[in-house]
């Protein structure tokens, strides 16, 4: 039974603060029906916590690593830096710079550790949940029938939506 | 054989200007023995090719995209939109805004078609290939042994750097 | 009669949330007697169905397209890329970046497929739709005469405006 | 005979050190078969002529213009503040803000004088005559046919570009 | 009697939308006893008052001109161009880009035509007043003085506002 | 005999590295036979003499300052501060950030201290010279000649400059 | 006893409307008990207090200080330059830039007169407390054990923070 | 004997290729006689050392770290989250982005782990060192004297930079 399945993917977040944002990831992956763990792990306070759980995640089980920060956001990158798993950065954000600095500080890694850094905020979060699982799809044909159906979906609700001109 | 396996990897660019960034990728698979193929198909010249190359891109075998553009760079969210594989976008640097167009118009995707984007320029398109060699290795041990290898050596390769200190 | 024309404008939109700005284009070019139609196409969920109108609108009778997209705004410029008619791009304001990754993503566009681009958000909308009679102006006197008499009325009122002063 | 056609394009830009920039868009004019006219109007220091130019420029026979201009760049805008021809503007890349400057101060026009922006740079200049060509195509089969010809030269060589990987 | 004394400096703005914060410059004016005059001169809907304005400025009596305006903001670089009077800009807060338009539109002028640029918003509008007192200053001793007062009161207030501390 | 009149314009720039920008203010200054005086004052390295510079500017006779600076620049702003002369600031190009820096340091100055900011680099150096020279000329009308032939100049040479098309 | 210290900081503002912000930067602080004293010292309203306290504040027994400024942020590097303590910059939040400006002006100092820039706004602020205690710290056991409290709380802060997931 | 002292500042880098610059910040701690020792450690390829350079940092007799980085640079931040100890972070400039994504992902901490980010590139890693210093200073008479003449220099240096005018 899928539901019993380990978890394959691992959503991360610098912030319990990150949280209103990483949900919305974590909710799609549910609907995708693949299975997922969060943790807050900060950067800046849980260094130690950040390494172990980059070096240990492909033993524990985890295929891809979605990981949320804002500002000067290194924990998309340390996590890359520690594992050889797949990492997609989601860029938070910010109040003061409104997740420019997020972005930067995600996408513009060196070479050797990519991160898959996807769009700021909310719409960031939910597609980084669909790139998880079109990573997962690509030896999962139950996956990747869900994301085929989404995309049906999306398709037919977007040409639905002309019904709501006024 | 490996040399004989099917291509996985489809290369893309939007222009044969961005070859000297994308040949990095190129270069890339090849270190680490994954079996690639290579295009330009201009999103705004060739959108017919587009839309073929994403809709027969699974079918075709392939398993990860890597997409190249700059300014308004509309190949990878294009093709992502047109498969459910996993789209690899590299912003190729551009002469007016250095890149900044190219990341915006590839990161900055609504929800339902995500890019996987990179660091602007050269050292992006080698990343790419490795995100793609990470994506493969969630389920190849090959490719994952080489990842690890690959991960040493720059380790090493960094602290004996110091010997340039001058 | 006029109001019997066949549609001489197709106005477009990557999302019904993008119905609020396009709208006030809808409504202008009502105010100038200019026959449209409205379609949300979102080039990111409805590829085939954007190639097919960019490909067929000078058939059915269209002269000017008006698109409006926002983020990694793709639509104005793959509609650009399917057709020879001229095309002009709406910015639509976006909540993290405020529509400069739209603008961008938007007027940078490569030789061979350009997007007349208009100021980001409401203000361009409304202008996108003078800049589309003012094309069909070139050989129509009755729109010419509406546009000369709407830039009467805008002067008339900006001088009447310093009676505001308070 | 077409060539002894009236000009109906008018290629204008705010300085001679824009022309390297604006022959490009003059060339491709040619090519298209557009008969057009070139001033410098220097919006700063040719103000009265600024003003003529835009007001004389339909009974002229123009029907389209193509503005160039850099840095506080205000000859579009203020040509399309006295004509209702279509105005395309070309942002002329700058030494100190790469264009940035010039394409702000184009393309944020207000409700009543848009300005068709392009992209910054060479690319815009070339795809300005594009556009206004494609606006008197609008009603022109002949030039009409010459940039149906143009989009599939540019499609072929795009995709014979392969042949230039190395 | 100096309340009798012909305006000096002429406040102009692009839109009457532009008047609450161009409303604090007449203020500040004002305090500082400075007769002026005030008019809306939209560039875009108005360019003819625009250029009359200019170029009768000198001889209607005035010394200094403030000019606001936002977005693509012409305003006051055509005023500029009209007359050899200093020219004050005041760049306005926009809705979608803050004002970072309205600045560089402004401040980017080419040589031949400056504008006095200062800040964007409000303080920007107060501090055109005090530049434009300072201007006339140079040959007035009652507003120097005036100046030298308001620069002695903003100290004590400073000094003084270290009592708000809570 | 003019050329022994007082300096009435104070030149003076953060570092003699900007001077190459600086001198062409002073040459300009020279051409409208302005009496300056230039000198070196580091905000960062000569704070007591900027003090001194800024309080005694008026009692030496100076009328206008011009003060040029980059990066995080204070120069024009602490002269502000402590002088009710006006203050014309030059953003000096900067390698980094392009003179972005020293613009946005000079221009958004609180209420109290305006700082009459020009463009950034060496347009704005000489557009710096003809603004002190306008605000001389609202009371000499010497200066005020020379500036209306230098626009007439100006304007014939834009004109003449269509004869460099090729 | 330690409150009976000399103070050791002093927090300085360039206006009491940053005291929102600075106000987090002394409730630091007072947690980690480092006595320090507090100023609003307007770089452009106050010039000469601010030569005073930066040519003063090593004798009057400060260690370190931290200075808060918005927009053309010129009080930290002014402070700067009158004395070689360490001088902590904050970039405060500003309503048109949302403190890129603050942050240029701050961090981009020219050799010889560093200032230790922190992130913009609040975070910013209770940084520089900790920065200040962390300098302290180098010397001073008791703040370096706090310090170490401090770190080691945050961390358990961030990993029970998990328990807020809903 | 000065020179025999323990080190007291480490210079750390994240790649060899940012020596160029790191290497300024070396040879004016050498100027100024503060004991240092340099390391490379990329966050991204060595996070083990990386971890066990902050943790032991104390213990190893550091007072202050120094830490230059390029792009998305975590170097900084990083090292900050593993030690009380100051920590200076030097934004490298960059090819594609200038050095503005260096700064971001460098001064944009959350609270917890500050960075004192010094300006970017060459003066940056100058500031770095002098800042440096300035903290050693707080309880070394010898470094305070040192700064104090260095600052004597520069001023003098400055004054007669003068003589350089042409």
């Amino acid at each position: 039974m899928r539901v019993e399945m380990a978890n394959v993917v691992g959503v991360v977040m610098g912030s319990i603060s990150d949280w209103p944002t990483m949900k919305l990831a974590c909710e799609q992956l549910e609907m995708l029906g693949v299975p997922y763990e969060k943790h807050v792990i900060s950067a800046h306070r849980m260094p130690d916590e950040l390494q172990e759980f980059g070096k240990s995640a492909r033993d524990n089980g985890l295929k891809v690593i979605i990981a949320g920060a804002g500002g000067a956001a290194h924990l998309p990158g340390m996590i890359a830096a520690n594992t050889t798993l797949p990492v997609i950065g989601v860029p938070i954000k910010t109040r003061t710079l409104n997740g420019v600095d997020s972005l930067l500080s995600i996408v513009q890694m060196p070479f050797g550790a990519p991160v898959a850094t996807v769009s700021i905020g909310d719409a960031g979060a939910k597609n980084a949940a669909l790139l998880a699982a079109q990573i997962l799809a690509t030896t999962d044909n139950v996956i990747e029938k869900k994301l085929q159906d989404l995309k049906h979906e999306q398709r037919v609700e977007a040409k639905n939506s002309e019904q709501q001109f006024d």
